[in-house]
């Protein structure tokens, strides 16, 4: 099991991320998620990735649900059960549909398949297709 | 290099997938990528692959932007240099800009540094986030 | 580029293994592959690896043209180019014929396939197939 | 957890796909393993991935237990515990004897080997091995 | 759950890598880790893998810390649970501190996005950094 | 190939995050890496991924050559060829010896052997090891 500590034992840093996370989610620092006790031991790593989550999740020129989507494609390529079930969850709170979640698995299958075949057969790049 | 076959050459079969994905591009046969002259010498994952590419990455809950990135996504996961170079053409054929590719850069390489703390740290998943 | 060491550059443990698999191979060591010219440079690795792959690839309650099918399959699975090649030239020296790489390759892609659907539906192992 | 249907409360296409997999099994529907309770919530992906299992897995010019060898091999490169389990059981129900199990994770390992190396030492791949 | 057999239950090759082991750690042999117990079915294996251990591990050229440390990198990289929790354990036994283990962690993942940022981007190799 | 910006057509973000690199290097910035010509489209992420790899690659707790071999293994276990050459730069750089490097090439094989046994197997985590 991993060596989580609760919000009231954090020191001053670790408690100053949860705060700001849970201030802007609106809900208690004392209910912040598994990874946030885990990191809490690391501070100049849980403050260096909770700034960029916050810089890199919020909407842009992409919608929030569409960054949602990116994280758990990664997450399910990398075999994260814990990052697929958080994120999952997050998808589903940013309004990801039952419908919506079928098809984001079917791409993610379609890909892992063609990843396979290009890398088995081994495809050259097309010169049409490179970036100028 | 793969063994790549060219549409004048490929078997009744092969040609007629190609034919399929040329129609639907408004472009010419003979100018298909590799990943179908590859795939040409097993006309039966070469049939499957192509139905299920159809299938899958037509706009439907999701638009056929978003389903690109979510492609990308797993193929950057899974280091296929092909498939990141062929699909970013893809992505940027359906809209993608120069600030959504940063901003896709952006989370994949957030969600890369959360699959590992996840791992790493041993987290266990968060009873509040499973789905019911 | 690896920095690669020809047979006759090698120091004396080296040529002791590129010999052993020549003889073995009945070829000449000179014409040794480029996995062997890389590792002459760590004569403990080259060793301890020559060996296990003589006592583990050849026949025995799997046949030799098995072991290489599964050798390939890891290879294809963990994206390594070199070893895709080498190895499905080993393959087809063993006797895998061009329908039999159509059925492996089909296997490959349906098992990446299983393997997603498994992970990013988080599907619990199920207690009849448990190993007793 | 995976939100697992029961064969009971499942939609008619996914009842269909249960029915059709135990009728080839000879079992019963009811007792079905766990990625087909999963897969139900999304009936086009269940239907495809039951169509191209049954499509590949039969024996052709590779026998039913290489087959599952090769399945097992990439579960096995792809960390995925519930294919490890599952497939390790089919191959198990298709003749692999303790033996056999120790031969195939031998080529599993060396094969783990052999990528590490080729990769690390930067292997140029050799022109003689190369498919014509 | 893996199918583990106790010291007392081995067969008597694998009593003989066990108690080598615990030999040299000053234990007790019944009290040997899970992998062993896991591996007492496939001797060949089993012997291989203790032999590579015992001269791998060792103090060197590299001390034994930076080797466990080495050891717990790959492991996370490959997600591998019990290699991280097994290793994790060695590393703190010879000398892992928490603050060296914060600054692990942080290099862990500023690797992992450094892999995917070349990946991704496609970066060509520079010919300053090529091994001559 | 990849989209790579030389210093003299960068944008004043770019050009302000190499130059602080070459300044710590003591080089030009004419000279600058292609990781650096490639990120240099996007100063959101290059920004964020040269104050990380800064904060994180100097000498602490750990040693700078300790950690480029951490660096180093993760981009082994990743397969990434362009970070495999340029930390392994770096390594021989700080200190890293040709016999150094075969004890490291030796433990990274044997952690993916260690790895794929744990997870093939299905060992279970020792309580014993588990972290208080």
């Amino acid at each position: 099991m991993a060596k989580l500590t609760e919000y009231k034992d954090m020191n001053p840093r670790a408690r100053a991320v949860v705060e700001g996370i849970a201030k802007a989610r609106g809900s208690d620092p004392a209910n912040i998620n598994n990874v946030w006790k885990a990191l809490a031991r690391h501070p100049d790593t849980m403050e260096r990735f909770a700034a960029e989550m916050k810089a890199v999740m919020a909407p842009g020129a992409l919608d929030g649900l569409t960054k949602e989507l990116i994280y758990l494609a990664v997450s399910v390529a990398n075999q994260c059960d814990y990052c697929i079930n958080s994120h999952g969850y997050m998808a589903r709170q940013k309004g990801m549909t039952e419908e919506m979640f079928g098809e984001f698995m079917a791409v993610v299958l379609a890909a892992q398949k063609g990843n396979k075949i290009a890398t088995a057969y081994r495809v050259p790049v097309d010169a049409a297709f490179e970036e100028k």
